[in-house]
């Protein structure tokens, strides 16, 4: 398939769109390619809740509806054209094929109803030859004893769903897990695997993006799927592109959207960016936020990005804050303040590794009050 | 379309259909046709049940899998071809796009999860060019918040609920019903459309068979869907056709289904025939079963047949019992065990009217234990 020409239907109907029109002014959808579409402005969630929440009605042509729950509107809806859902579910296919998955028997296990979740599992693996049920989310056991009584393959779920579904004696040769960190937290894609006896493999989607970057039978991150999406990492500072092995923003543009052009668009979800074989891949998954980002001692920090860690160490993911005092010789003091009554060994050493900060003090705490960062030092 | 064509491709199919194979010995799919297909064997629920319980794993060529609550088996699962299902939602797109349903706004409020029910309704409205919402079963209240936020022209959900979504507020000019008896219950038509402001339009279907029955904006009774299965009422008695008006059972031939054929299959389902415009017209919807039939004074009696009539006159459609005795000259006699306080004027009239039958005398009671029939003639 043709990446840049596909891309540049994407702008040609942003341009046409009320959330684009001035953005894109006088851009020409011919001088767009894979190498200039960095020099595109970038789009925020904010900028389309702006605009559907004056526009919430379904524009012209649109033919499946699904909503999102937005802190900012309190339900976002998302559209798609029937040419944009073919497109969709073929280019999903296409990636579903290149991973083996053809001819075979999937269970999928995230809702179908009002979110776009099942649907976006659902219509690619259908559409790429294989036996889809749409089981919907909950009943761990049944799902567990359909697996065995009809032979399914795969389990398509939330990585914590599929440990009861494990739990429940669920076996299944295959999870294609999303919708929570997974990759990211340190043993547990090691626990999913035992417990459901199989291989299990991270993907990353919005409801706004469809599924654009899924892992491959070899487990060597999340890779940009070339048929969904274009994937970049910006410094959330600078917005430029980081470094190969750097931390930044997320950045997604669509290809299977034309309803709703994602142009650009800032997931505000934390990831490493790395090119192979023409690519971006995210090796460690997407682990964190870039919105609650703070400098300390001139590094950035994201603290989100200890949850995966904490969880990795059996702790509670949201369990923690971190505190930034004044030194007195007017450096920066980290000081994580942690629920818990031992800090397990070896958590410092990986919280240091993964931030490249060293925390300076931990505070043991019964229970966790307040906001994610707390700054003392300004 | 050619019926008769596609009447030989699922006899083809069912020739080769273990459930079939030895019932269909010898018969060449050339032979048959519209008029020659009253000839074939019958298929009930149970020959399935039997196989499916032997196989219950989808067979080659499954592209989508539901479950159906079966009391004979627990589950009963249903298996679609992609060829299946293609031609499933054309075919009930056709019947859609002849109601005029085409660039309307629908919010579908069946299940899609373990289910049939949403998927059916679903696919074949998007196919004919409408936005559909799967919103999924529940939430009446947000049901009617989003029917006018977002501007919906169509319900689909079971009259029950839709009345629900009406108490909510909720405002839709049409609704598509079906999964539980609505037109046949006197009144109950009135009361929804009142309270939802617009048309409310019944339909017929089950799992197995898709949506094979719907109704017209003339509101003059389910007429057979011509792309979707062929109609027959048979007397569950003597298996040959009813007259015009008669009651019997409703036996289907599904056009859609070649995977899982169901060629004649007897549903169980009561319903009145007629033939109009060379097609077969349920006058009164589908109105009980026939499985509970007895025979009181040389007359078919289907006790379910008075659920919807108690229904109508707002008693419990489930609160009562027939209780058959024989008279001292001979003659039987016809009980009518009530749960209630006084038998609502009119009610005598309306049973007569419907069954042909003169009850008796009426015993009101505060509860009702044991079978639908007693018989204590025998």
């Amino acid at each position: 398939m043709d990446r840049e020409a596909r891309l540049r239907e994407v702008v040609k109907a942003a341009l046409e769109h009320p959330v684009y029109r001035e953005k894109l002014k006088g851009l020409s959808p011919e001088e767009v390619s894979l190498e200039t579409l960095q020099t595109l402005p970038l789009t925020t969630r904010e900028e389309w809740v702006a605009y559907l929440r004056e526009n919430p009605r379904p524009p012209e042509g649109a033919s499946l509806m699904h909503l999102t729950p937005s802190p900012l509107m309190g339900w976002m809806p998302e559209y798609l054209s029937q040419e944009d859902l073919r497109y969709q579910a073929e280019a999903l296919a296409a990636h579903y094929r290149r991973l083996g998955l053809v001819g075979k028997k999937v269970l999928v296990a995230f809702s179908y109803h009002v979110f776009a979740g099942g649907w976006l599992f659902h219509q690619a693996l259908w559409r790429a030859g294989n036996l889809v049920f749409p089981h919907g989310p909950g009943e761990a056991g049944r799902i567990a004893e359909i697996g065995q009584t009809y032979g399914f393959d795969v389990l398509v779920t939330n990585p914590s769903f599929a440990l009861k579904v494990g739990q429940a004696g669920g076996r299944f040769p295959l999870l294609l897990a999303g919708g929570e960190p997974f990759t990211s937290v340190p043993g547990f894609r090691e626990k999913v695997e035992a417990l459901l006896g199989g291989v299990a493999l991270d993907a990353y989607g919005t409801s706004e993006l469809g599924i654009v970057a899924g892992e491959t039978m070899a487990k060597d991150g999340l890779w940009e799927i070339p048929e969904m999406a274009i994937l970049e990492v910006l410094d959330p500072e600078t917005l430029k592109p980081v470094a190969d092995g750097e931390k930044g923003e997320l950045v997604v543009t669509a290809l299977s959207r034309t309803l709703m052009p994602m142009l650009r668009f800032r997931t505000g979800d934390l990831a490493i960016a790395e090119r192979r074989e023409g690519l971006t891949v995210l090796p460690r998954g997407v682990f964190g936020r870039t919105d609650a980002m703070v400098k300390v001692k001139g590094v950035k920090l994201y603290p989100t990005e200890l949850s995966p860690i904490l969880a990795g160490f059996g702790l509670d993911p949201r369990g923690f804050q971190v505190v930034l005092e004044r030194k007195l010789e007017g450096t920066d003091k980290l000081v994580l303040r942690l629920k818990g009554e031992k800090v397990p060994p070896g958590l410092m050493e990986a919280i240091q590794k993964a931030t490249g900060l060293r925390v300076d003090e931990v505070e043991l705490v019964g229970e966790i009050a307040g906001p994610l960062v707390e700054d003392r030092r300004f």
